[in-house]
């Protein structure tokens, strides 16, 4: 760790006043300046979505005292776009973390969550990052059992730095007696849409997302098989999407 | 290849109206029977979003003779879970072809893009998925050099089905004399994001989201360098986002 204390870029999916990234902040506060960077609106199941048709807003506000804090108008990832250009202008903060969102972001939902997407854009920056979650989609979301967890992955981040081009996936069942940390994969799960087909006033048909989460991986070195079985998990994510294995299959094709 | 006539998924995120879906679906009406659904408006960079917040609606349009073609209010990672629930019913098409984009989709664009997010997910769904991209943003952009290529790769696509959990990034330089098919590690480049800060009629500032794309990557075995170097470019892409070699490295810390 730095021996000046280090600045840690706070973010979200679910929006600046969700109970979640209070319960972060706070636990992020005892390891140095802390700044919240968050959208005005919740923002869940925007992956990794930028705004590029329209202009942003980012405001300071003051919710919490003594904490810096902005709300922008745009995705997760144009939170870390903006806090990155035009709060700390290019001189990085050595950490950012998103979350605790309220609800899980296990498996393949990595690709769905403006939490994790946060969190992987800190880490396209440069910047070690963490994405926090919990299994509860309530605002009503106890997260006190995840605080001492979260400090010390933050605190092992900031010590220990993180594999180049990497970011963590901090995932937490709900309820205490958690049975320690789990260092996973992620499970080849999926989630199998239903579409609910209701009629509007005008007779005109129109569709809610509705789905189960099916996992089809019976591996012990899954997240999901680590949640399940009440270990905090945490998966090791990349950014290069690049199927190496597969290069060799298609440099045998005829083209 | 099945005896039968495959049936190909036709999506995008520039919308129903943009010429390089046309493009694509012309392409592929030699191959099979074609379905086309697109966002009823531009949708790029909307990454891997999904739209839970507010219903979705689904609609036939006849916009070019002889096709069947429907216009979704969401996102194109909607269109493909739409299009897999509510018009194919489940019984999935042999082949998801996205784009063509005006604009290209190479390196970490993978992630931004709207166009590759909607492949990634018929990836998800074990739909054979490839997106398409041209590097020319205008809306006049001229595809008729990529058309013999997108049927090849589509062709060998159905023949020779791809790796489990993958799918293909094609990218296309604009202009002619292409050197061929280059298959393509995604390369590590980013954005340098620059925002355009300007005062609204109220004395408030808003900003525009701009960036220069910055290549870190000398090899020559990346999407940029052959794209560089006038070959078409097509990276493997894979879903599981689990950095697995970091995952010893994570195990040795002390939690």
């Amino acid at each position: 760790m730095k021996n000046s204390k280090p600045t840690i870029l706070v973010v979200n999916d679910d929006g600046i006043t969700a109970p979640g990234i209070k319960a972060l902040m706070d636990a992020m506060k005892d390891l140095g300046r802390v700044v919240v960077v968050a959208p005005d609106s919740p923002q869940s199941g925007m992956g990794h979505a930028i705004t590029i048709g329209k202009p942003l807003r980012l405001d300071s506000v003051a919710i919490y005292e003594g904490v810096e804090m902005y709300k922008c108008s745009g995705t997760p990832v144009d939170c870390v776009k903006l806090a990155v250009n035009k709060i700390f202008k290019g001189k990085k903060p050595d950490l950012c973390v998103s979350g605790i969102n309220h609800g899980l972001n296990n498996s393949i939902n990595v690709l769905y969550s403006g939490t994790m997407s946060a969190a992987v854009e800190g880490a396209i920056e440069s910047i070690p990052s963490i994405g926090f979650s919990l299994d509860d989609y309530t605002l009503q979301a106890d997260f006190s059992h995840c605080l001492k967890y979260i400090k010390t992955i933050a605190e092992q981040v900031l010590q220990n730095g993180l594999p180049p081009a990497t970011l963590l996936n901090v995932n937490f069942p709900a309820g205490g007696n958690l049975k320690g940390i789990k260092i996973c994969r992620q499970a080849n799960a999926k989630w199998a849409e239903e579409f609910d087909e209701r009629m509007d006033p005008h007779n005109r048909p129109y569709y809610w997302l509705t789905g189960v989460f099916q996992n089809n991986d019976q591996g012990e070195d899954t997240d999901v098989w680590a949640l399940e079985n009440n270990h905090v998990s945490i998966v090791p994510v990349q950014f290069d999407m690049t199927a190496h294995h597969a290069i060799s299959v298609l440099n045998g094709w005829k083209f």
